[in-house]
């Protein structure tokens, strides 16, 4: 509790911010929904790699720290989300899931949408950004640890579940993420039929291959799917499969 | 606070315990510090996969999505706590002795250490240990996700500090953590020489395999190593090459 007034001290900094110091607070409070406490936590946090200029100790004063500790803070709020919202779920399908909520190319679109992108683009002025294709991401991963730093878990937590992961398209990624084999397979263990997945073909160039893939029952041809790899290929078998045998996915 | 104040409730129900219920809740207290609240959630926690045998709505009833969870909070508290015990290391030594201290076999020590192995022998009474190499590390992990639902973040943060990361040897980890290649490359930029790592030679067979790397700077042999594999004997190498260049590591 007492380091918790602490902070609330280091607010009153606020009458000596510098006029880009009272802008970055401004838009902090936008992305966060509370002012900071400790101002110097989200400028570090905004402060790449490529445009750090000091060392301490030999170490370069950027923002790859607080990314480190932000990733592990946002993959538990993300672990514990997903382990509530799916109570019927096995951990295979919450850590696949997870992993993809969590994965660069996501963070980054959240990055936009949220308008850390701005903040980011500001503190580039004009240098190439394009060079750095996960900057937003990253930056973001290091905004939660600053979050966290400041204000304490449950913050955190709260601002991660409010404002990043009410982003995210859980249900779209669902989609991609339920493992139709595995259905397949538990279905035919349960009825106690064979089930085999045959390779048919595999057709394309050494660049581009698709694979042919087919599902028997018993024997009997049941679906057929292709794709770029032998697994998505029986994926996508498995999924015309599950729809004819009527299984819930 | 009233999710708080109702799990105290909870722990009125132990005046309704049986005996291997009160045994249970004993050993939790000597693990955790506390006596549980939710004593369900640790029953839970320690049903591995192979000795559960309940379902519910086709999922099988075992501690496997509390590992998932208690891997997660796990990994957030290991974060934080090399984030703060080591101030001016950077994000990819931070990682790695994360992913060291984390990994399955030494949860397996710590989990026998605290005592939770003889829980899980009861368990299994009688039944084949051998076969589940991995399960009391996968079973501490789970302990983890349960007392982090029992009681929340903050006494989750005291226990793992507390009473599963006062078991690891953090120095010996660190100490296999450190990267000594980079540190040399990190070392021949500063001071613009040129270093350069040259594989002498390879000899054993195709089980073992020795590697000897040799390091030059400037074209004047500086140090060498050996090792099973490449890396491991440049790793060799550069731990000499920092010795005698009398790097800080």
């Amino acid at each position: 509790m007492s380091k918790l007034r602490l902070s609330r001290l280091l607010r009153l900094q606020s009458v000596f911010y510098n006029k880009s110091e009272k802008r970055l607070a401004a838009a902090i409070k936008h992305m966060v929904g509370s002012k900071p406490f400790n101002l110097k936590l989200y400028k570090l946090a905004i402060k790449h790699a490529s445009v750090a200029n000091e060392s301490i100790n030999g170490l370069k004063i950027s923002n790859e720290r607080l990314e480190y500790l932000g990733d592990a803070i946002l993959g538990a709020v993300v672990a514990e989300f997903l382990f509530i919202k799916f109570p019927y779920r096995d951990e295979g399908f919450l850590t696949e899931t997870r992993s993809r909520m969590v994965n660069r190319e996501a963070l980054n679109q959240i990055a936009i949408k949220i308008g850390l992108s701005k903040i980011i683009e500001k503190e580039f002025k004009g240098k190439n950004l394009s060079a750095h294709k996960s900057i937003f991401g990253d930056t973001l991963e290091a905004l939660v640890g600053a979050v966290y730093l400041d204000r304490g878990y449950h913050f955190c937590k709260k601002f991660i579940l409010k404002r990043i992961i009410i982003h995210f398209d859980v249900d779209g990624i669902i989609t991609t993420t339920t493992n139709f084999k595995s259905k397949v397979i538990e279905w035919s263990q349960k009825e106690s039929k064979e089930v085999d997945f045959e390779m048919l073909s595999v057709s394309g160039n050494s660049r581009f291959k698709e694979f042919h893939v087919q599902i028997t029952i018993n024997g009997e041809i049941l679906a057929d799917g292709k794709g770029a790899t032998k697994k998505k290929a029986e994926q996508d078998a498995s999924k015309n499969a599950c729809e004819k045998l009527k299984l819930d996915i």
